[in-house]
Order: C-alpha cells, then sequence, then structure tokens
C-alpha cells in the first residue's frame, strides 16, 4: 500500500493506554494521519511510503508537548537570574519587557524559541504573551503546533490598552483559526494578581461563549497565596471556583501552593495544571505536590514556563526534574516513576490541553507529530529500558528527527523550516 | 614566541580569585602549562603558536572536575530505577555486580565512561570501584586525568577477598603512580556502614604513611545516620572524627545528613566534601546543606556519582542542579549563584582533591586542563553573562574542545584518543 512516511526504530513508545514498548517498530504515516503501527517485520512488506526515515538505534515517541512558555521571553534568557519571582519580574522582566517588546522582537524572538524547542523534540507549545498574533506567525513559518493567548492584564501591556481589547483580540484570533489544524487559541489571563474579579469574569464569559480554554497562572507563590486569603479569605484555587471560572475548561500553570481542598477542586472540576518544576525551583517559588496531583487523578502535563526563568526550552531536562524533585521532597524513591513522566511530557500534555483526539500519542487516526531520539551516544548505552533514558539521560540534543502533523520539520538535527544562522545571528545582537 | 597551542574565546573565565571575565581571550600554553592569559588583542601577536583553537562565539574555562563517580557503572545505566538507596544497592547494584564485575568488565565499561566524560567536558575524576587498575588504564589511554583508589569494604569485593589486601594494593598502585602527573592515587574505604573502626584506622594508618587523600561516602542517607546515633551515640561525622579519620585530609562524598556540629567538624579539618546533588535526589537521599556548607567556608565540589544512580555523568546537569535545589529548599532564590556554581566544579572540585596548585583554575603556571563551551546555538543566544549560560542553559553537548595536560583531547567533538564507535558498539551487547 502507498502512503506518505514510514518511521522505523529499535522501540516505538505510542504512550497508548496499555503503555505499550514496541521492540523493532514501524510506524506508517498518510495524509498527515498515522494509518498503521506495530512490529517492523510484516508491516515494512505491506507499505511503500514516498520517505523512509530510519532511526536505527534509537526511539520513536509521540512529539514533547511544552504545556506552559512564554516564547518570546528567550531574548530574556539570563538577563536577571538568582532573584525570587516578585524582584526578577518588577524590577528586570516588566522594566525589559516596557522597553523591547514590540511586534517584531515577539517575531524574531519566537522564531528562536521555536527553533530551539523543535530542536529538543517540542511538536506542540502552550503560548502566553503580547502580540501573539507573531507568535502564531512564528509558529507556522517553523510548522509547530501552537496552543496560544493574547495575555490578559488589567494594566496596558505592550500590545493592548485594556484587559477588554486583549479579550477581544482573542475572539477575532479563534474565528481566524478555528479551521486551522496547528493552531488552537484560548484565553489567557495573566493571574489573579493581575486581573480583577471582573476581568476574569469577563474572560470567562467569552471563553464559554467560544468555547475556549482558558490558561492562567495558578498559586504559582507562597506571597499570591498569602495575598488571595487576606483579601478573600480563600486560597487562590477556592477563589477562581467561588468565581465560576472552573466552569469552563483551564489550564492552571504552576499551581504549587495547592491545599487539600485545592486538589480536589481540580480534581472535580477537570481543572488541568502545567506543572513547571525547573522555574518553580529557580525561582525559589516551591515544590508543587505532584504526587498528591497524580494519585488523584488530576491531568498533569509539563511546561517550561518562559527561558527567562528556566532558562531553556528544554522538556528533557523537565522531565528528569520532574522526576527528581519529589523523591528528594518526600525522602520516597518510588514515586514520579519514568514512565508515569514520559507519559505527563506527552499524552497528558494533550489531554490539559484538550487535544487528545488529534495528537499525544501514536494511534491510528492521530495526526503524526513524532519524534526520534538517537540512543547511538556514550551516555545512551547500554539501554534497558527506554523510558528510564529519556527521562534520567537523555538530552534535548539527542532529538535527531521531528514530524509535525506528517511534515518532517527536522531531519537528522537540520531544520528544514527556518534558517537557523540567520536567527542565531539576529538573538546575538539583542544587546539591551 | 613560539608555543605549542593557542585558544582563543569569546569569553574567557579563568576561575581565579578575582573571577575575572576576559572578553575576546587568549590562551597560550607551552609544554603542558598555561604560559599565557589574557585579552587577544596584544598576546595574538605575542605568540606563534604550533596549533590555534578559535571556539569564536563561545566559552573557554577549566576542565570540569568530577569529584565523585563509579566510572565502571555506566554500564548499569538504568538497570534499577525509582528505587531508595537500599533496595538498590541490595537487590539490584550488588547482585549485579557479584555477577559481572570483572576485569574485563571494569576496562570497557571504563572506557565507555572516560569517552561519556570527555564529551561532556570533564578533563579530571574521582573515582571509587572496584580492579580500579583498569579503571587507571582507561584513564590512561583517554588521556584523562584521575584520582582513584581500590574500594575498600569488610566483605569480599569482585577484587579483594579482604581490606586488607585492598589496602595493600592502593599502597602499591601509590608508589607506582607517584611521579605520574594525570593519576592520583588515594585511599577509598566505602562508608562507616561497610568498614569495620579497624578497618577505617588501618586505611588512616596507610594514609598517614603515603601522604594520601582518603575518599569516602559520608552521611549519605537518613538511615545511616540514624543507625550510626544508635550505635555509637554519634553522628557519622562525630565518629569519623572520633576515631581520627579526619586528622588525614578527606573528601566526605553525599554530606546530605549533617547536623551544625558536623559542619563544625569539616570546617575545623578541612575536610572537603563532594556534592551529589542529582544521585541524592534520585535515590531519595536528601538535600545536602549546601547555602550552610558554603557560608561556613567549607569546601565543596561536584560529583555525579555513579550513571546507575544518576543516570548520566553530565556535570552541566549536576551545575544546575545544584543551583535548583538549594532555592527550592530554601524558598529563597538569591542563594546558589551561577558563578559560585561554577567554582564547584572547577577551582572548588581541584581543591577537595588536594590537586589545586596544579588544575581548577587557568593561570600561568599550571597543567592547561582546558574546554570550550560552542555558543553558537539556539539555546545559547542571546547570552548577557557567560556564568549563567554554563549552569542554566549549556549542557553536555554543547562542549566542543577538551584539551587535558596541554593535549588535544576532543576537537569539534571529536575524540582523538578512543574509537567512539568501538566503545558503544561493545556496551551495546552488554545485556544483563
Amino acid at each position: 500500500m502507498k502512503c506518505d512516511l514510514v518511521i522505523k526504530a529499535e522501540y516505538v513508545l505510542p504512550m497508548d493506554k496499555k503503555m505499550s514498548i514496541i521492540q523493532d517498530g514501524l510506524i506508517a504515516i498518510n495524509n498527515k494521519i498515522i494509518i498503521d503501527i506495530g512490529k517492523s517485520g510484516e508491516l515494512e512488506k505491506k507499505y511503500k511510503p514516498k520517505k523512509i526515515i530510519n532511526a536505527g538505534y534509537g526511539i520513536a515517541l509521540p512529539g514533547l508537548i511544552n504545556t506552559h512558555t512564554h516564547a518570546a521571553m528567550v531574548y530574556f534568557r539570563g538577563l536577571a537570574d538568582d532573584l525570587p519571582l516578585n524582584i526578577w519580574l518588577e524590577k528586570h522582566i516588566w522594566p525589559a519587557e516596557k522597553k523591547y517588546v514590540k511586534p517584531q522582537f515577539v517575531r524574531q524572538a519566537s522564531e528562536l524559541a521555536c527553533l530551539e524547542m523543535i530542536k529538543s523534540g517540542i511538536t506542540c507549545f502552550s503560548d502566553m504573551y503580547f502580540f501573539v498574533e507573531q507568535t502564531i506567525a512564528a509558529a507556522q513559518t517553523a510548522g509547530l503546533r501552537i496552543a496560544t493567548g493574547e495575555g490578559i492584564i488589567d494594566f496596558p501591556t505592550p500590545s493592548c490598552r485594556t484587559p477588554k481589547e486583549a479579550i477581544k483580540k482573542t475572539i477575532k484570533l479563534i474565528n481566524r483559526y478555528q479551521n486551522n489544524e496547528l493552531v488552537k487559541i484560548n484565553f489567557a489571563p495573566h493571574s489573579i494578581y493581575t486581573c480583577s474579579k471582573h476581568t476574569l469574569l469577563e474572560v470567562k464569559e467569552a471563553a464559554v461563549d467560544k468555547n475556549s480554554l482558558i490558561h492562567i497562572h495558578v498559586s504559582e507563590t507562597k506571597k499570591e497565596k498569602e495575598n488571595c486569603q487576606k483579601e478573600h479569605q480563600l486560597t487562590p484555587v477556592a477563589y477562581l471556583a467561588k468565581i465560576g471560572l472552573f466552569d469552563q475548561k483551564v489550564i492552571a500553570a504552576h499551581s504549587v501552593w495547592l491545599e487539600e481542598e485545592d486538589l480536589a477542586i481540580y480534581k472535580n472540576k477537570k481543572v488541568g495544571v502545567s506543572h513547571c518544576p525547573t522555574s518553580n525551583m529557580k525561582l525559589a517559588s516551591g515544590a508543587a505536590p505532584l504526587p498528591a496531583m497524580l494519585s488523584g487523578n488530576i491531568a498533569v502535563g509539563l511546561g517550561t514556563d518562559g527561558a527567562a526563568s528556566n532558562n531553556t526550552l528544554n522538556m528533557f531536562q523537565e522531565m528528569k526534574i520532574t522526576a527528581l524533585l519529589p523523591k528528594v521532597y518526600n525522602l520516597k524513591a518510588d514515586i514520579a516513576k519514568a514512565a508515569d513522566i514520559v507519559k505527563m511530557a506527552t499524552i497528558s500534555g494533550a489531554k490539559i490541553l484538550n487535544w487528545d483526539n488529534k495528537i499525544g500519542s501514536l494511534e491510528v487516526g492521530k495526526r503524526a507529530d513524532i519524534i526520534t531520539v538517537n540512543l547511538n551516544k556514550p551516555h545512551l548505552v547500554p539501554c534497558f529500558n527506554p523510558y528510564s533514558h529519556l527521562v534520567y539521560s537523555a538530552t534535548a540534543q539527542d532529538v535527531e528527527d521531528v514530524i509535525i502533523d506528517g511534515e518532517i520539520i527536522m531531519q537528522k538535527r537540520e531544520i528544514k523550516t527556518m534558517d537557523e544562522k540567520k536567527i542565531i545571528y539576529q538573538a546575538k545582537k539583542f544587546n539591551p
């Protein structure tokens, strides 16, 4: 049978419900869709593909999903380190944003972020920033799948004078991209400490009307929680539940300072969490209760956060840190196991973005978002368990090929869609 | 003036006392020794080198020093994950060692470890294992600098029937390598829970006699501390102080569970700590009191530990995790700052190995152990602060060139001393 593309690898990890490990596996793709997956032997005879990617001694798995980032902030990477969130934000990031964040800046910086993400095996990212149309344009050039929304904040942002304007813009973008397979528009109110109840209710109304997701920072720092308790006698989660935000589907980024009642609300209201441990560690925000979230059946995806607080968009590093932090925090080594972490970086990420009908696992009928990881490296042999290597040993630069929506975006680490040298050259010129 | 080698880079970080940052810097090397370092301009006219390495838009810095590892355990990478130290050790690692650890195993596995370490910018490692002559041979082939000692344990090891035999072997090795610039032999008693007081005192006597370092695991787990308190009414550190082990210079690996009195002992006795945060997190051993150690002027180097509990020998990852863990543990973002972390990975590592008269910084008269890091990568631009990029953004695979004792061991990621493909091929065949 003719088809567009066949991918072969020593290990294929479909991330399906059975958590299959297919040794010497094959994936067949036609018209952007996965049409077959299984052991190589018989399937290889069945298909006559236009193109073949043979990953050899490597792993093929679903593309990684970065569920919380601010792509354009890559230009602020390393601008201010070793500072707590409030000082970092108020004294360094906000002033820099005020000075530099213009459409051309967001476009160029987003292109750099897309380049970095593709090269580290990310095929889909969930963003929140300003001049969001520029980040969408960069993602379209790159061939990356994007979920995003214009940042909604009560004070004037570089791109919108009022939250109303940002909401209006979001609605326009939803209408524009409703039939685009690679773009999903969400509402992106920043947080409870930058958005009034009035703003949040307007967001919710619009999100219900457009049947869209809401992506918001929740309970990131102890200070945010304590201030909310002072003002409303409620935790941030309970406050958002009370005003009804969770009646619509929400991605709650960070979610570090949670009470048991908060976890119960998340479970009842099907709130998805974007877990960002590196950023939470670097800004000393805290350690999120990951084991409780997982045992409570809350959907948790992983996020790198922006590169200004990480300082990379590296989901391999995020996976390793996701595994390590709860072990030491709870003095319990048998939690946050490797296979569960890979799930968070793929199918669970798709779930919290409401995109798991299309992506997040390699199953017949799903869009073909696939990466391969090369195990022929000194730090990746021997291999007894591919999940273990993905989480504990591989780095972003072991990603070899990236396929998004059936298109080969990177092959043998060469990007097909963008001019890597030019993008790096532009970034080096940015000198605040 | 003629010289053997000149290295140029956008940033040269000598890791000297002033923590200089030389922009557009140059290092001149002759006869294995650094003979000059400074701004490129005038120096470039002064020297006529046989070879030039121009790192361009990159960083040149001292080679990284891995102060605690068990090189040959790379063959057990990913064999058993997500388990606490005692089960991991007793149910998985010790049985595997009993079955597989033979001279040829240690030689081949150590070659893989050397390959991995060179490719991630490590120029010197401090090891502790069995059949240590095989690991020394691998390091000599690789051109790596090594500090090591035969593992001393009360029960029979794969290589020695008794601790006495291991001590004797260590003494022989000290005599054999006393004039070798690249090899330093230490005494390596495993721990207080595998070595009796009698054994430890024999080690100390021999170490005093040969004026050698002692490298030992100390207070790695809560269980180790509690058992020691039960048996001796003392913490492991106080116990070792009481029996006099610290009268000789000691590297105390891990040092997780420390009381204030333990820190005072370390300071008084000039005990060096090998801090291994990734292994301590993965085995759920605990979070060492790094801020207290640093503010108490205790010398702290970094160690990856063996690849069976990490699961890589990647000092870049170790640096990042060293920076992140104390921030979240103490909810304080302005501790464990990037430049201090790079210090730990270089000059402080040399100090705890008693090798800082020769290596650890780029200063005139020191042996030339130098690496370059390529910043022309999507995840490393823009660059405002080279220390920040080394700790928070760079990965092992950004290391471009490795020079050890004046020899070019890796150039543009190509290893000059070993057959990379053959070593990887051998490792893939190991299938327990």
